[in-house]
């Protein structure tokens, strides 16, 4: 008798191709019952009948991973998200490197879209992604070994701030897979998949976990909160806005101040990742008004302290009936304001709470961070009295890879 | 100017007694948007119309607190989980846990609510409770420190099983908060406000937190998955089943066997809990019959290898045309089955996956583990083939306390 576990067995037929050949193409849902059917067992439903797509639930839901720009990056935020980091194996050269972005690719194919990649061994799990996108960046590393021509001034370690308390567990990088979905054990399975199929070209080096309000919880388009229960991400930009595109995406040209080649960048963006520790024992001491003052709005609802609703403009200027700043001086969303409108970030933080710490994984996306996340880390660094309950504890800056169509391949700028 | 932060202010009078002030009383959708309107805020749907209560989402939903069980046992599972174990310190007398229990009843009434703990510093965090259920266990310690004569034979550290490898991480404790709910963000809201009521009674020993699919991303009533790919939790005894009640709820009568009073435990439940870690790497290099052989089960469904669905039973005695049997006498619902009725277990399990480990936070309810877990987990120990991919590393036993009533305490019949 064959004693399972102890012999490599082909990997199972079953997944894109068999779902495929079945004639049980499409998406999730249709997916996920066609691979009872081709191995001739009943649906989940158990009945005859059309399934009611609203009974069967989200999970079935994809997003094409298709397209001028990778997903998870203008798409609407899901409940959960994963970062997952990686260091370059030494030998892993350039010829290698397209080897692991052509696997790379065939596995977000098949992840985001619920067919499961050809050697998942547990497509079930693949099934119903949940809105599950994979969002791949490059660190400097990656970059200079391609050649260090390429690589722009902001793809390297932010410049340092005085309130930094980097400690190494959650800093840098060569390669970045960003997985976001609705479901947990739709990131679980697709993270597995991906460390599994870079082993050979890379090494975990460190794993950030982060969730929102789970999807369905609130109205859609609630602002999320944050563990310190502040309304958190009100002033962003939108996908829909008409400078969105020059705020975010990387144009492939050369600015005056870095004459790299960065031609392989159009269509993608500089993602900037910090790890922000809350010291929620102290913020808990602070009265509501004193938390209100630090940060400049109220808790209840996220709108300025000079009133209105959330989405109503701050208004800087106001002062009290003694002539005090009604949003001081040291309020977080003053420090963080600027009145240049191209000093601005497209955010997309999420929460974390495990082993016995509490904070935000912040993470911003921006054409170029030097421009746009620094300055506003400068203020908020020298002055916001947000730093009191806050620290930064990681930091890595990665560029996004262009998106890439049906038939090609991620990163195949930057390799060419 | 005062600096938040230095000084201690009275914490904010925000909260259930505010809600109930404003006449905003009721379930939590009420008392979520009641919050905005007892500060002459607009609520969140910025409309003078009554909410739809679809739009805006389950985060309203409550389960009642209060009955002659907790809650968070016999109720519907919900997509997060968090176990929280700690230490009493030694200070902590019987007029300590009095009103340890208290202020833990208050908080699990404001909580589940969502109307928020009186003290609660979030408020906003806690009015979107998404089912939250918090369900309380005392361990051997607690019990002795009252009075050991009390303490059942089952409420001490399990039997030793041959392939254990516990590494005291997850082990013991003397109390335990089971936090529960279908939002991340609920729960780690909960989780704090506990840990900090509970902070001058107990120290934090350890957590574990599971998840199962998002809510909504199913079709409802779906056996969940683990991360093995197999359904999992499919034979469990239903709260609706005649025998229920005397499979999971103690009934307070002493037995022929143990002579401790467990007057105090009538309605209350015996929790053993381990954590079972997954060698997900070999476990993919298994084939899929590899696979199911192993369970016992088909992956695609969950249905026994001898057939039909899911749901249906397995039949132990099948054998192959070469006399077979069809389900291996290694396998794990060969070895987990009991001819004896009396011999089940309620199980509630979660997938857990963080820090580059991943597995199974296995919870299970019964009247007494030493008749129930036990005699399965020795079957399971002495021969399973699943063992070749799972390791238990935690374990720990807990005295769910019986429910109280509005008005009541919890633990009132222990400390009679």
């Amino acid at each position: 008798m064959r004693t399972p576990g102890t012999d490599r067995i082909d990997a199972p037929r079953f997944g894109r191709r068999a779902l495929l050949t079945g004639g049980a193409a499409g998406a999730g849902l249709g997916a996920a019952l066609g691979a009872g059917a081709v191995l001739g067992i009943p649906a989940l439903t158990g009945t005859e009948d059309a399934p009611d797509p609203a009974a069967a639930g989200f999970g079935g839901e994809t997003l094409p991973c298709h397209g001028a720009h990778q997903a998870g990056v203008a798409t609407a935020p899901t409940a959960h998200a994963r970062y997952l980091a990686f260091a370059l194996r030494p030998e892993t050269d350039r010829a290698a490197l397209a080897r692991m972005f052509r696997i790379l690719s065939d596995d977000i194919e098949g992840l985001a879209s619920g067919e499961a990649p050809l050697a998942d061994p547990e497509p079930e799990l693949a099934a119903r992604p949940a809105r599950l996108t994979i969002t791949v960046g490059v660190g400097p590393g990656l970059v200079d070994r391609v050649d260090p021509a390429r690589r722009p001034a902001w793809l390297a370690p932010l410049p340092s701030f005085a309130r930094d308390a980097l400690d190494g567990r959650h800093d840098g990088g060569d390669l970045l897979c960003l997985v976001q979905a609705d479901d947990p054990l739709a990131i679980a399975h697709a993270a597995r998949m991906l460390a599994r199929d870079l082993r050979s070209f890379a090494e975990p080096l460190w794993t950030q976990q982060g969730f929102r309000r789970a999807r369905g919880a609130e109205p859609a388009g609630t602002t999320m909160r944050n563990l310190m229960g502040q309304v958190d991400g009100t002033v962003n930009p939108s996908p829909e806005d008409p400078d969105f595109a020059d705020l975010v995406w990387c144009d492939g040209r050369a600015s005056a101040s870095d004459a790299a080649d960065v031609s392989w960048l159009a269509g993608g963006t500089a993602l900037v990742l910090r790890r922000i520790r809350m010291e929620l024992d102290t913020w808990d001491r602070v009265d509501r008004p004193g938390r209100e003052q630090t940060i400049g709005r109220t808790l209840a609802d996220g709108a300025p302290l000079t009133g209105g609703t959330e989405r109503s403009a701050a208004d800087f200027d106001a002062r009290t009936p003694h002539g005090l700043p009604v949003i001081p001086g040291y309020a977080h969303i003053r420090r963080a304001h600027s009145e240049d409108p191209a000093e601005r970030i497209f955010r997309r933080s999420a929460n974390y709470d495990a082993d016995g710490e509490a904070g935000l994984v912040f993470a911003c996306f921006q054409r170029d961070p030097l421009r746009q996340f620094v300055p506003i880390q400068r203020r908020l660094d020298e002055l916001d009295l947000l730093n009191e309950w806050v620290t930064h504890t990681g930091s890595a800056v990665f560029a996004v890879l262009p998106g890439f169509a049906p038939g090609g391949v991620l990163g195949a700028a930057l390799l060419a």
